[in-house]
């Protein structure tokens, strides 16, 4: 199902048209909320793109699974841990994380952290 | 292989470290370069993420095919064409664009049109 999803703003958090906040859901993350940009909704079948944006001092669980991540930077400065390595994190900036890499983004900065973030389909879950 | 591209700023188009600009390649479209950001150099299996730039007064290729495109515009103005619908595209609009729907985005701004682009990794090619 195509669609447009406007760009509704970026008072507090971006905001998109047609498009609801839901909670993080876990229990190993702090001050983490997600939109679901490109998912079931649209009946997409290949991935998934969602928005997180992370409190200041939050940070996301901990985490080692098949599915990929690729990540964009949307706002505020951050860290990601990837493997044994930490790389620090601002606008624009890539991060792909593969298949089984430990990983874990935390905000380091005033305002709230934002990110795309795509899935295959079948990782969805996380 | 996970990795981290580091955005290198703006300064004629978005650039980042790693990361290097190919010509898109299509006698129908006008005006395009592609970057590809996450793909076959980063060994990801699932999805790929390009980052295409359109001139003032380019478009991409009508396309119709089975992979779906998900869509981040970054920077400039344009418009897609999706099905028999069209929409005014700026900063943050999110497009998902479903198998098999007819579509083409063009810049109608004076300057750079620039968009993220997510497809499947069997979508590789267009």
């Amino acid at each position: 199902m195509s669609c447009v999803h406007k760009f509704k703003g970026a008072d507090v958090s971006f905001e998109w048209q047609g498009v609801v906040y839901q909670d993080y859901g876990s229990s190993a993350a702090q001050g983490v909320a997600v939109q679901w940009l490109i998912g079931a909704q649209e009946r997409a079948p290949h991935f998934a793109m969602r928005y997180f944006e992370i409190e200041p001092g939050g940070w996301t669980s901990l985490d080692s699974h098949e599915h990929d991540h690729g990540v964009v930077i949307l706002k505020g400065r951050g860290r990601v841990l990837l493997g044994d390595d930490e790389f620090d994190l601002s606008f624009g900036d890539i991060v792909y994380v593969s298949p089984y890499e430990l990983h874990q983004f935390r905000n380091l900065g005033p305002e709230r952290l934002g990110f795309l973030c795509v899935i295959p389909v079948k990782g969805e879950a996380e």
